[in-house]
């Protein structure tokens, strides 16, 4: 076992091989988006210092930001009491996360009652999604 | 499909019928905790106005702070974009979230660098978990 492994060993993986990841932006403490990494992906993010996560639809790294320009600059890594979530405090570049062109993925808010409730989007398009993704 | 089943539906519920589950604090927005809600979990956290999850270890709802008292009222509800995470904005009763008796459960620091990172504790216990649990 490598030095490398030791801190990266302490996270428990899941079935698949990956954690979740919660990311909050420094400053506003907004809850920015939420992903996945394995270990290459949580060893990358501390290499370069930002966000790099496991994209389980693409079954590849997604080094965020690599299309849109929206990179998430790491300021703080931190693991749960349970070792099996992480979450990155990260200053977002351009103030979007969201492939909506939206600052926040949580955008949809619920209204109404358990009986007849819905889904209402609260947060408005910062940018044309057509615009960030060329 | 009952009104009821509208909302639920419009939610990817996981191939254990599970949603991830971020819990953030109403004014400091700080992430308290992470954990996982089934369909009946986030129908009673609605009902309630109280965070109910699943508890994925003892296989059955775990209404938070039911031994502790450190109870969590519901001030919002977020859906990411993908409809697939679940963010909650909650008052948390006494302060505290983390079964370790600290405010938050994201207590552990990463330090160092891919080579030589370790985790460390950087968050006061703020009461002792044996008080807590009687």
């Amino acid at each position: 076992m490598s030095l490398k492994d030791k801190w990266l060993n302490k996270i428990k993986w899941d079935e698949h091989g990956l954690v979740p990841v919660i990311a909050q932006e420094v400053g506003s403490n907004d809850v920015l988006m939420f992903a996945w990494m394995n270990r290459e992906a949580l060893a990358k993010t501390v290499e370069l210092g930002e966000a790099v996560y496991w994209s389980r639809s693409r079954k590849k790294l997604w080094h965020k930001g690599e299309e849109s320009g929206h990179v998430q600059k790491v300021h703080d890594i931190r693991l749960d009491c349970d070792e099996d979530v992480v979450l990155l405090k990260v200053e977002q570049a351009g103030g979007i996360a969201c492939h909506t062109g939206r600052h926040s993925c949580f955008f949809q808010k619920f209204e109404g009652s358990a009986e007849n409730g819905e889904w209402q989007s609260v947060e408005p398009v910062l940018k044309d999604p057509e615009s960030i993704y060329k």
